[in-house]
């Protein structure tokens, strides 16, 4: 992974120049217990005790930790200068930006971007103790910006990892198809999909209680909920809600079956409309997906679409980005609501991966859900994998 | 586990009884991102969109979170009121707060301990801005004594948690000792460990690349360093700190052998001498822990004892708690520096699970290292486990 944080740290340093900035520090302690999700693109280790990585436009970074995490963070071959510390981290900071003497200092908080917000409230507070009555302590800006293209944009080695996650996805999917028969419960289903991520020792992108998500038929409760006793029944949809994580990229995807009844050779109207509804949104949403549009703009093509056919809104955002996490922080493709307020607005950027996904309710059949996970080109938005542009069938 | 969060929930109305507090409010997001340590006390779920756990000192409880995470609170059956919502958490929240009229909001942060800490300063700013011109704006306070016992006094049965998982430390360490040649390495003892915990079904108490930490002979980097290529060879010392976690809570301790050389029978002077020294600071120290007695005080009768034998002071904590997590914040029996401000000047409390930790160098043979887990009573120290009074030997 070091090269990856290489990567990264080399883009870093060109956007910080885009931003017009001298200084990016991440401010961090207890890594393992309180961590920051910016820290894994550049420094991809856990510390211990109150630590400072500085990221500099000029292309020098500085890392300050604990002397017992010192030998981990030099061997990272990142950083040109490791300082190691005993007692307190004062001093050394103090020292390391009277070096830089930077205009501003761009730190690692954010009201709307959870991916950019690793700096607790109180180690805000114990960084404004550390630097009053010197220069620096009214130079503190948020690092958000900064934070959210050096997530958003991903590099190519990125891509591919996101690409293999997605295609790994896919196969289990199939295996699923091949598992599944009506009369299986909910949790049976869950428990087939686990096995067979740990026996190909994956991870998983959000928690196994509810990865992957199954919802059969009408009684299924809707939203992250883990699988229960309901039992998939002939006449009812199958749904799952999966991603996995693969040497630390996502996937996100969500796929759809109909359980066919006796007699049946294919879903009735009802059933299919509401595929062919869906599918069509996405298709719409992802068309409207470009380069420096703001999230809100792409989600009301697809949110306009549902309504225009008759459905009533989803209550969630048509898309969020994907990448060393499912939910991986920034733009969201979602309506002006005051949960989305400030990230909705942010442009797609070329290099964003981003989920695209909606539902609507078929009643007494169940949920209708789709999600696909694309890639914003210079001038195109790909699929990375293949979409599901057909109702899979599952015989009873 | 929900009958651990209605324990500490029972407990926690207490707590705030006892500090003269109205309200506790936990405010997170995305915690699956951005996790906030206490809220698996309250809780034990993950949440998407910004969340409210409200804990009243009238044992009143109302969660107030996003619609699709409703229903995986509700069936904690732990909180009275469950409120769903789908724009934003503003007014509901201040709604809420309305009707519980607090004198004071004691919230999630803390700038000594990282486990009251999960307000990311993100989140402080939502939050400031929600209650702006509103009269609980200024009722903010810090929650971090109301974490601080919550986390630190221990229910019975989260003693008997961490006992079991001492238990099972235990029983690998003996594995260890059967498996382990001179000529190894200390990656060939780690993957070892690993797969060991792994058939078990355990997990780690800290992340797998360092856990266990395993140190042979004077060539081993100190401190929280992956295991590397160092061979274990006659003559050396072998060292592991491991830590599980077993049903949700953790072990955290460290073990000692020697690899007799050819001919030898017993360990060489200095190298006994340095364990005999190690273990009798670890039983000072352990003595001198007493309920009301700050950390910073139980650590300097260690570290006197190491210094009167004729060794350096180790650079580091003589102690810290145990529980949900390996370092679980709060107390701290260290020395009162800078980085360990506030947190050392805290008193030992009943039901407190600490370690008991230090280390020694032995020229030319490695270093010497122990650990033990302890339970604190209203009239003793209890150790959870077996306590290594004898050094260990492996055969060459």
């Amino acid at each position: 992974m070091s090269q990856l944080v290489q990567e990264k740290l080399a883009q870093a340093t060109q956007i910080l120049d885009e931003f017009d900035t001298d200084l990016w520090l991440t401010f961090v302690r207890e890594t393992s217990m309180q961590p920051d999700p910016a820290l894994e693109l550049i420094a991809d280790v856990d510390v211990t005790w109150q630590s400072a990585f500085l990221i500099s436009r000029t292309g020098k970074h500085t890392a300050i930790v604990g002397n017992f995490d010192a030998e981990n963070v030099r061997l990272l071959n990142a950083y040109d200068e490791v300082i190691g510390y005993d007692e307190g981290i004062g001093e050394p900071l103090r020292a390391a930006l009277a070096r830089y003497n930077p205009r501003q200092i761009a730190i690692n908080y954010s009201e709307g971007d959870v991916a950019a917000d690793g700096l607790s409230h109180g180690m805000y507070l114990v960084l404004q103790r550390l630097l009053q009555d010197t220069p620096f302590a009214d130079k503190l800006v948020s690092a958000e910006k900064i934070v959210a293209a050096l997530r958003g944009r991903k590099s190519p080695t990125e891509i591919d990892l996101v690409r293999q996650a997605v295609a790994t996805t896919e196969a289990l999917f199939d295996e699923v198809e091949q598992f599944v028969r009506p009369g299986m419960t909910q949790q049976q289903i869950a428990e087939f999909v686990h096995e067979r991520i740990e026996a190909q020792g994956l991870d998983y992108a959000w928690p196994k209680p509810f990865n992957p998500i199954v919802t059969c038929g009408p009684d299924s409760a809707i939203g992250h909920v883990a699988p229960g006793n309901v039992v998939l029944q002939p006449g009812h949809t199958l749904h799952l809600d999966l991603g996995i994580k693969q040497n630390g990229y996502c996937s996100d995807l969500q796929r759809m079956w109909y359980v066919l009844a006796e007699g049946e050779t294919e879903a009735p109207p009802d059933v299919q409309r509401a595929f062919d509804v869906v599918r069509g949104a996405i298709e719409a949403g992802r068309v409207a997906l470009r380069p420096g549009v703001p999230g809100w703009q792409v989600d009301a093509v697809a949110r306009q679409y549902i309504v225009d056919h008759g459905y009533p809104e989803y209550m969630h955002a048509f898309g969020h980005l994907l990448g060393r996490s499912a939910h991986d922080g920034a733009t969201v493709l979602g309506p002006r609501w005051e949960r989305y307020a400030g990230i909705c607005e942010l442009p797609v950027e070329v290099g964003n991966i981003f989920t695209l996904e909606l539902h609507v309710v078929v009643p007494g059949r169940g949920i209708m859900s789709l999600e696909e996970d694309v890639l914003v080109t210079a001038d195109t938005v790909e699929y990375l994998g293949t979409p599901q542009t057909v109702l899979r069938y599952i015989q009873s």
